[in-house]
């Protein structure tokens, strides 16, 4: 008879794409996100966690994002038919929570939320699968005052967390203004689609592919390093004139941009309309104190998804950092949004002006730590090690007193034995200190006190001598431990 | 030619079993988390966010709840051909990420974890197949140390979210001792392991069903009041007996019942070990201060789980409250764990000790909002209301005042044009106060403060005279606004 087949053991590893968060990986980021929370809070914004499931119909079958029509979620069938899918975003659960709930909600709702969302795509190097986003969206108002208020929070938002002003720009810019200078160069109406998506993603790539590279997409087309051809909008060169001339219309002064944007966009009423939104952005964060120092019109920003209607905006961090070829490079976006106006009328049938902003958490959490802004490695406990076993209680008591005094302690609970191996546990944990009671101290009523840091740091710069009089390690009466435990911490 | 079909509009709705969570159901339950975690990082315990997709393989396929083996998960199969599923419990990921990580971990690793679980289930009324856990274990030592100090912390923690002492007990008992106790009723061996499951569940059951139902399901079995019958363990009444006085072993001091158990398990080894085992964490949690006003033993404790090895635990709150048919009942249970020492050996073949608690979090933010210990009502914003759609840059400066001020404000972004639509929705914000400035305010310089807190309480109790009189509403000057709405949210 052939022997049952023994169950192989399950492989211990995380499925392809996802990740563990670790210690201060988790504390960094909840502190930089409660940090934020607040600044939306003082804004009146109030907190949303949707359901992390929504169904296939309510989240749509595809990500808006024109470039990546593939993209999926991860779905599965209920038992009665239903399809349920994870949410590859914040934006379409709004939507749904807005329609669902609109006749409780406060009306405009502005809402901010934050947590995972969840892509089914082929993970690659740095791209996973799941990842924190942090959204702030106000709903049912077409005002302005709705996206400059938003641009005005999310300045508030960056220095809140640590970025000083003047290491930030926010830019905006408007989708009307860009349709404008379509319309002037020929590329209004609906059969223009295909060429106004290619006109929309090659300004996209203006920092990557420079102005030559952008310039050969709205013609003919470009061929990469690679030998690929992408095809371009085809586009004459009076007409790509006027797309190059409108991503080149910063100016030093908002005004003056703006001046620049209405010429170029000259007998277009959509774009005249976009201009006359700028123009009045600028005024409201003018009047709220938020100048250029802060706050500018870039028409080189156009935002990626095809879904935003009229004003969009980024942050961009501008201080110099390294990138994984050594190259110093400015930092670069960790924000961006716009308005929308047609993502409730899925689901009721009524436009519903919307705008908002989400925050690229990850992105920021990595500049914060580039920076020094946030701390990445945690103090470890106070360590109290075993000498006795069988003592375990006066151990207990001693980490028990510590806590009591707010102070992160630990007692050692592998086996004690090998005293080495309690004192790599604590060099492990980053213990600051390390408490030692063999018989001999209990009996003298005494108790070793070990500056972990301090040996660390004399380890590597003493002589012999200083080295043998083992100046990070003191003696002290048992129940001054508590007081020399503060002493050394607050040093 | 036959019209193409429309698609049907989406229905805005959570799928079946999920929920939304709003404003303070959020902040709410971050603050209490909060908390919680403040304690278990003054414990030593580091934070561990593990991704919230796992293999099949990794979760194994079912709720280790033998009560309800048919709980699923949700899952959904890659293209590559692997299952993927969401986590039902932290637990089973813990055992992963320690099996996975080990070598890079400290030993033993205490780590704490905090977020949504999801359980593919029937949902129904306050049944939610996504909910959050907060967990908190101590892998790789199997010393008692580590479950004492679980209890200490689980004590701490309850008064740090502002569970009162006296106000909470927490429970401990020891699967060995009813290991021990079943093995002495004739119930060892394994062909018994089914009999001893009814035993498990019944001793479970002692809440609900009193002792007599209890003892009938020791029994032959037992009919309820529908008339459907329980199968019982088929324990004769000397067997029975031995049982039904485990669970009524408890004694005011604890030695007495340590003493009443080892009793009991007279003649069984594993018997002796758990009650050994249970006078070891008396004697730790002695030391470290934490007495039977916060910690006793319990023998009646038992937790539902199969996997559990030794200790169990449990924290019940003591207070009353009022069920759903209106009668008074304590709150009970909010938090519960044990020991656990299979759940890696899954992995790595080796055993690995461990032990843990779990929080459930909706329970005890019930408990802290059941007795006004976390807020419920949120202070809304300080509303901005809008008189002069043209001069929306004033508005938007006075918010910007009080907000750099820390205020929490907002200026009105819906369509103006009805005052009264502002003032309902100033109400339905739950605003403390309304800013008015009309054409003629401007030109005086002054502002109208509303008071609507107040205005909400005289308007209840006012005489006619009173109310005439608008004691509520003030006329300042515009630069002394902010002093102003600083003096009533301040008193």
């Amino acid at each position: 008879m052939a022997k049952p087949k023994k169950t192989p053991r399950p492989k211990a590893q995380t499925p392809k794409g996802f990740r563990d968060y670790f210690g201060t990986d988790v504390t960094d980021r909840a502190e930089m996100l409660q940090a934020i929370a607040g600044v939306y809070h003082r804004y009146g914004f109030d907190a949303l966690e949707s359901s992390a499931v929504e169904t296939v119909e309510a989240l749509g079958k595809f990500l808006p994002d024109v470039d990546r029509p593939n993209e999926g979620v991860f779905a599965w069938q209920e038992e009665d038919g239903d399809w349920l899918a994870l949410r590859y975003d914040m934006t379409a659960p709004l939507a749904r929570v807005y329609a669902q709930h609109r006749n409780d909600l406060p009306n405009p709702y502005r809402r901010y939320t934050m947590g995972p969302v969840w892509r089914n795509e082929k993970p690659g190097p740095g791209r996973f699968r799941q990842f924190y986003q942090c959204d702030a969206d106000t709903v049912g108002t077409a005002s302005m005052a709705a996206d400059a208020e938003i641009c005005a929070m999310l300045s508030d938002t960056l220095e809140a967390v640590g970025i000083q002003r003047g290491d930030y720009v926010i830019r905006i810019n408007n989708r009307k203004v860009l349709n404008g200078v379509m319309e002037v160069a020929g590329l209004a109406g609906d059969d223009k689609e295909a060429e106004r998506g290619v006109v929309l993603r090659a300004i996209d790539k203006l920092d990557r592919l420079g102005p030559d590279g952008v310039r050969a997409l709205l013609g003919e087309g470009r061929k990469d390093d690679s030998g690929d051809f992408t095809k371009g909008a085809g586009l004459g060169d009076s007409e790509a004139d006027i797309v190059m001339g409108f991503m080149d219309a910063k100016r030093d002064a908002g005004t003056e941009t703006v001046a620049r944007l209405r010429e170029l966009v000259q007998g277009s009423d959509i774009g005249a309309q976009g201009v006359a939104e700028l123009e009045e952005i600028a005024a409201l964060l003018d009047a709220a104190g938020y100048g250029p120092d802060r706050i500018i019109i870039d028409p080189s920003i156009v935002r990626g998804l095809g879904y935003y209607t009229g004003p969009v905006y980024e942050a961009e961090l501008t201080f110099d950092v390294q990138n994984e070829k050594g190259q110093t490079v400015q930092f670069g976006s960790v924000a961006g949004g716009g308005r929308y106006d047609d993502l409730v009328k899925r689901f009721t049938g009524q436009e519903v002006p919307a705008t908002g902003v989400s925050i690229g958490v990850d992105r920021l959490l990595a500049a914060l730590r580039a920076t020094n802004r946030i701390g990445t490695t945690e103090q470890g406990p106070v360590v109290v090690t075993v000498m006795d076993r069988a003592r375990m209680a006066d151990y207990q008591q001693m980490v028990a007193e510590l806590r009591n005094a707010g102070i992160r302690a630990e007692v050692y609970l592998g086996n004690p034995k090998n005293f080495g191996n309690q004192l790599k546990y604590a060099d492990k944990r980053n213990a600051p200190i390390a408490i030692i009671e063999g018989g001999d101290e209990k009996e003298r009523g005494v108790v070793q006190i070990k500056d972990l840091y301090l040996g660390a740091k004399i380890a590597e710069t003493a002589t012999h001598e200083e080295w043998a009089g083992n100046p990070s390690q003191f003696e002290v009466p048992r129940d001054q431990m508590l007081a020399k435990v503060q002493e050394i911490l607050n040093q």
